[in-house]
């Protein structure tokens, strides 16, 4: 790992300890907003807003757009209205879309009031749609050109084009080709551009597209389809083939980060925004949410045991081993829990295939179960000297392992037909089965095959 | 979620089942090779040899670049030689160094013999490096322009190159600019060279490169780079800035789909490259390793419990509640674990900050612990009319979420000083760790304080 960005924390930190007014703004110069980004988050709080105000008003804004969430909110109300609208004049409108939920209302209404027609209506058509589709991701600025013309014209466009804006679009690596109707054609990347004749046709060259992405097409999606064809831009257009914006591969990749830290934290029951030095009490309202939850799965397996008070008084054994058994569940469940849940983001699962993944995994569990049944026995057995302790031991863990299996495989895809993101929620729910199941069927064979 | 894949999977499903020969290649035609690898991930093992067998000499190398490490394998197993031969020198040598440690050593050899000395240099350049640094990931075709041309020479030079070669190198969005020495000087995007006047010196609006990638460079690093800087492509150079090669972004997507997947299937022991329906022993062997790593924790669990069998005995309310304690100080020791985990992985902890992110956490821990103490004192006190239990069920639920948080903070640290990724084995070890803690410190305050 490079620790480049720690020196630079390090160094940032000693300039604003030093003295909070200066000396720390040259040191950002030469960073980009998403690094700058990340030393904000680096630093604890009181040191978070000297920094932000030395920032360069051109950078604000795309360092709002990087930071999380809370944090994001909180620099923003400690910024001027007036400074606040400065920064964000600059940005591009999907940028501005994305922000524009945590803005004040005056300031984003000063801003749409200041924009010009042309402006307006880009931002008018961004905000259409939601952040996590495509269209939310689009950027409307697409520079298009015309099928019937030649080079020589597209070229004599774009010299045109950039004197005009002082710069083409960023990340151009593509034109969208369209008729006079506006209608998606194709899309003529600009290495032909420099290594055909002035002469061609844009229309002779072109490529069609194959992708497809309308402007609902869930960002997930537009990922997947950008890493599958190897994009570095794709067409947005409506089903009538009109051509609304442009999505480019920076965008898909923070879809993609966003995506994995979603997933990641969401599994600790830690919101994807998560700041490392939010303030105390927000932190602990929040992660308090899901120990709750745990709570009570946890005195559901507890009141599972409780059932069989009886049984552990005459065996204090039962008590020192069931905690194993729970665990080996769970630890089997969530293998089978993992693999299907990514077997689904990837698409790869459906009716056609589920049976036999599942007997797939279920035969897994079986073996597993077996083998583990055997080791387990045996150490029961010489532990504490009792061989039907051991054969209930083996039992119940052949039972809770298989089931786990079993449980592993259903439980995605009945959160998923009930609307829950089985990568969220997975894990809580499998833990509960297999511990309930885990405690009922050692406490309970006991029980019958023991007293 | 699209279900395109899945109906294409349930077409080719249904040609392989009627007859294995035909037919399924029509439907494959207009895939991508990645779309491709997934549809036959998605096959049950009978019906994958034959789609793969009849997929075209074009996309086969692509396809097994994509696949699963076990089903690639076996795959390659299955080809001629002669057939594979032919598939792969269709492939760029990046793609082909990927691929070699798969391959049988008479292939290699007999690949490595048909290249012409131009492109077994440039294989030869990429072999030097391993697949997880920028060296294995870079492209070394990269195209190169001189900073004392026009811009009508380099358009001269780029139609040229593609005549010659067919077409110009995939994904391409910039030139390299180098001085007569092969040394890197800067980057000139296809968008200067399509909206500048034809006169102008590509010297004079080249961008300098700000990033420094080296060919050792890990590829997490790269991707950080990547997505910090918004790039569609950089340049690889050595330390004396000669110019060695080329990252584009899809690349680079595939590194971070890779990372995403080794961190959320390796939390589970699942081997990054885990096929769905891969052959029931292998898979349950490979499971079966993890399985017998959490068995020797959760029996080291059990024996903190077997230390206290006289104190269970004489209340088994102790034996009920006991595996409350553990689970809430795994879930509150796994959300700072997570939090810490990712944190380090966005570089963004420090020796500069270690100690405010501990004291963030053990405070969140402390306010965290109090509260839930206080609620299952309560619910304990109700449940078994015992106010000294309620009591001491309290205070071990406090010790055991501070140290939760403490544990918490530094086992990811500490493995990482250990050169263990957090990511993959931090679970493992924290659960052990609050398991362990949280039955010593109920079942040890309950023998002292209870009887």
């Amino acid at each position: 790992m490079s620790t480049r960005l720690q020196e630079q924390v390090g160094l940032i930190t000693d300039a604003l300890e030093k003295s909070p007014e200066s000396g720390a703004s040259c040191l950002v110069e030469s960073m980009s907003p998403a690094e700058i980004s990340r030393v904000i988050e680096s630093l604890p709080g009181d040191l978070r807003t000297p920094l932000w105000l030395q920032l360069p008003r051109l950078k604000k804004g795309e360092v709002l757009l990087e930071l999380q969430g809370g944090l994001r909110k909180s620099l923003i109300k400690q910024t001027d209205e007036k400074e606040l609208i400065a920064c964000l004049s600059v940005m591009q409108m999907d940028e501005l879309a994305d922000l524009d939920d945590d803005l004040p209302m005056s300031v984003v209404n000063a801003m749409v009031k200041a924009m010009d027609v042309h402006r307006r209506e880009r931002y008018e058509r961004v905000k259409l749609y939601p952040d996590d589709v495509a269209g939310g991701l689009m950027d409307v600025d697409a520079t298009a050109v015309r099928a019937d013309v030649t080079f020589k014209a597209v070229l004599r466009y774009l010299r045109r084009l950039r004197q005009r804006e002082g710069s083409l679009p960023e990340h151009l690596d593509s034109l969208m080709v369209i008729d006079r109707h506006n209608r998606f054609m194709g899309i003529l990347p600009l290495s032909h551009l420099v290594s055909y004749d002035l002469s061609t046709i844009v229309g002779e060259v072109m490529s069609p597209d194959v992708v497809g992405i309308t402007p609902l097409t869930p960002n997930t999606e537009v990922a997947r389809i950008f890493e599958d064809h190897d994009l570095m831009s794709a067409p947005v257009m409506d089903d009538k083939g009109y051509l609304l914006g442009r999505i480019t591969v920076d965008d898909v990749i923070n879809v993609m980060r966003d995506q994995a830290d979603r997933e990641i934290l969401g599994r600790a029951g830690l919101d994807q925004h998560e700041d490392m030095f939010a303030p105390v009490i927000n932190s602990s309202v929040r992660r308090a949410v899901w120990l709750g939850i745990n709570l009570l799965t946890a005195f559901l397996a507890a009141w599972v045991i409780g059932l069989f008070e009886g049984s552990i008084e005459k065996m204090v054994a039962l008590a020192v081993l069931m905690p194993v058994v729970a665990s080996m569940g769970g630890v089997a469940g969530s293998q089978t829990l993992t693999l299907v849940t990514r077997g689904m983001a990837l698409d790869q699962i459906s009716r056609r295939n589920i049976w036999k993944l599942a007997a797939h995994e279920l035969t897994i569990g079986a073996l597993n179960g077996l083998f583990w049944a055997g080791v387990v026995a045996a150490i029961a057995y010489y532990w504490f000297n009792d061989l039907m302790l051991g054969l209930v031991f083996g039992a119940a863990m052949l039972i809770v392992i298989f089931t786990g299996a079993l449980v592993g495989t259903f439980i995605p895809l009945i959160l998923k037909r009930m609307g829950i993101d089985p990568a969220l929620a997975g894990g809580v729910v499998l833990t509960t089965a297999t511990d309930a199941i885990g405690f009922f069927a050692f406490l309970g064979l006991a029980t019958v095959m023991l007293f």
